[in-house]
């Protein structure tokens, strides 16, 4: 039987197996993956990020443990493009500290990090697929770090979740200024430690300052105080997920936002075979050997080169 | 005038500005970089990356301070893509420690990081030929952590050096693994630590390895310890960084090497302006609409309708 078929029966290690055909890029996941595409869009996707050493690993499974008491199955994605050479380790260790991976409805799996540059968005875009498709109801996708590409990752969730400590320092206050407008929750863990409230006090300005107009629907990050290792707070962020979830659905911005993703995806993907189908029918070998061998020699520049192939198509 | 004319005389705030443009994502910036284009590819562009706490900085300012007293003048940039969101502060800190941001023939740059994944590697890429064009003899690209995007902006390097210092862990020695294809020149910073002497035969260990043929024509890493900070071993791995370009050159690496990169540089240019032009042509907006509508509601998969567009094209 093909693995998507396995898939959407419940095959645990069918969905595994895709997901490194996925991670190798291996052709034939794609088939699979459009077999899976008509039984996704069920599961809420949730993102977490923020600096290392916020606790966000804890974060996710005691969050996992909270979804799974409501009777709720859970897949967690743990992302880490800081480092694309921990690779299997970085599972090991995510797993040893776990309390939900030896549940059978919880699927851990952590995004190789070999893949190339914007791979690992697609990448994590495809395993959220599969989870979606195995039936998962709540995706967390964890990503160590604030940087650029977690931004990316965090964009393919439905929600997504910032989690701070105190005692960072005058850096973090640098974050905050970016991270505000990706923000749909805010987490103070480590809530016992020093310096909390200040913490609160500043995201809370910084919230009202970049959301001024006390519009009705409009949704304001709640800001919630977590011991994530003893799991205080955790029963207030995982009813927040939801009710951010009503909000995006009851306003119509679920809809809207879907459908731009689509749009954007899609393009995305005609572009990318497109432009490969007409190079190969454009451009010969010699052409290009000729090309290069002038850009090297400084004659002509990549980009006129480039304008100068394109003149010729619009003949 | 214009900035690439500027440029090209010598005119230090002219650089700056197109940079600015370059991180804009500014149109002109295209123009302008097209007339540099011919008088780049003079620059010996050498790449410093490793993990965080490494001394990388301070580094690169020692080896900045040792190229100028052999009368090269030098640009130094600095990348730091973990942090999207630190932008001027990550500049402002670099300058304050250098022993080189006042002398008028360094040239040192942060690069904006608010940059799209991949835009990063172009973005310094960019720099690089402004720069080169400019008229900087050496260029240091400094690179924070060692991610895959680091992986990537080091790929525009000519040598690249990797640091590390004794003291990090096990975490560490998953990292080596991944960074001994990349690196050219290993340097073991701060090497008055304990444990200078494990981190060192470590690597030796792992190179050795890695380079198991005792072949004539390769480059065999060095490994260099240093105390950056006190200049300790700077002289050192400048004079490696010249043997490996001489090595380079020698071999026929570098042309060989510079070819494959124009040819990759170039086939991604025109697939870019390929894919936008015919987008616009085949494509309007109703069909787009619809076609989306449709992904949305599951009835189609968007690989499979991206390839119906495509079989359309082929007829």
């Amino acid at each position: 039987m093909r693995l998507s078929n396995r898939i959407l029966e419940g095959d645990k290690r069918a969905a595994a197996r895709l997901m490194t055909l996925v991670e190798n890029n291996d052709p034939c996941a794609k088939d699979e993956l459009k077999k899976l595409y008509q039984h996704t869009g069920k599961a809420h996707v949730i993102g977490i990020t923020g600096p290392p050493g916020t606790g966000k690993s804890t974060l996710v499974d005691k969050l996992a443990l909270e979804y799974r008491k409501k009777g709720k199955s859970v897949g967690i994605i743990a992302v880490d493009p800081t480092s694309p050479f921990t690779g299997g380790a970085f599972l090991g260790d995510r797993i040893r500290m776990s309390d939900v991976a030896m549940d059978p409805d919880v699927f851990i799996r952590s995004m190789g990090t070999r893949q190339k540059l914007g791979g690992l968005a697609k990448g994590t875009n495809d395993f959220i697929r599969i989870l979606d498709a195995y039936g998962k109801d709540i995706i967390l996708v964890e990503t160590v770090g604030a940087g650029q590409s977690e931004v990316d990752i965090v964009k393919t969730a439905h929600t997504t979740i910032i989690v701070e400590i105190p005692g960072m320092g005058d850096d973090i206050q640098a974050v905050k200024a970016g991270i505000l407008e990706i923000g749909d929750i805010f987490v103070v863990n480590k809530a016992d430690r020093e310096g909390v409230e200040r913490v609160v006090r500043e995201l809370q300005t910084m919230l009202e300052m970049s959301h001024p107009h006390d519009c009705e629907d409009c949704w304001k990050p709640p800001i919630i105080k977590t011991m994530a290792r003893d799991g205080d707070g955790i029963g207030d962020v995982a009813s927040q997920t939801v009710e951010h979830m009503d909000f995006l659905r009851k306003t119509g911005r679920f809809e809207e936002e879907m459908k731009k993703r689509a749009r954007t995806e899609f393009l995305e993907i005609v572009r990318e075979s497109l432009s490969e189908y007409l190079l190969d029918k454009m451009l010969d070998q010699g052409e290009l050997d000729e090309l290069v061998s002038k850009i090297l020699a400084r004659e002509i520049d990549p980009y006129t080169a480039s304008e100068g192939l394109l003149a010729r198509l619009e003949k």
